[in-house]
């Protein structure tokens, strides 16, 4: 049976406190999720060391995104892709605070 | 390392006579890809019929895809996204023929 849905409905109306994710498919070492940001950004000085993999996909809005030991954030817009491997120490250094901005992100490689 | 790219970038200039296949993120047990159609759609009586799953999402332009055993092909519009089970077997009935029909395709379960 095939599963569907749209990706752009059900959005925040509004700023909300905290990102929201949904999970949109999630099967053996593959976990697809939709993440929606409306101004949060990672704690100062906060990393993320994942063990699985993340390619993550920007459809909407904008962030910047700084990877350790890179000089700059990247600044990503809508189209705007990135893999993320394991233990790629990453965060999210800022997203649009005036429109949502939508993430695809594709998780891989776990247990 | 980070590989990164831009999914509106490298859209073919007008209709191809192919559908063009660009693989973003190869992993044991995962394959994301870019498919760009310009009005290509399955022969007539061809279904696909995948030993992997397959998860798509319609990022631009327009289809209809028809899912065997179901009255009708679904419309599918950007945003819209689909999982496609293994032996889901299913045919790309239409896609517009004026201007590029974009598909994300996440391949997983394979061997």
């Amino acid at each position: 049976m095939a599963t569907a849905g749209k990706l752009y409905s059900g959005l925040p109306d509004g700023s909300l406190a905290e990102e929201t994710f949904t999970t949109l498919l999630s099967r053996p070492g593959v976990r697809i999720e939709r993440i929606v940001s409306t101004g949060q950004s990672s704690p100062t000085g906060f990393w993320y060391d994942q063990t699985e993999g993340e390619w993550v996909l920007l459809l909407a809005g904008g962030a910047l995104l700084h990877i350790e030991g890179e000089a700059e954030p990247r600044a990503l817009q809508p189209g705007d892709w990135l893999d993320l491997p394991p233990h790629c120490r990453h965060r999210v250094a800022w997203t649009d605070p005036d429109r949502p901005t939508i993430w695809l992100a594709v998780h891989y490689g776990m247990e």
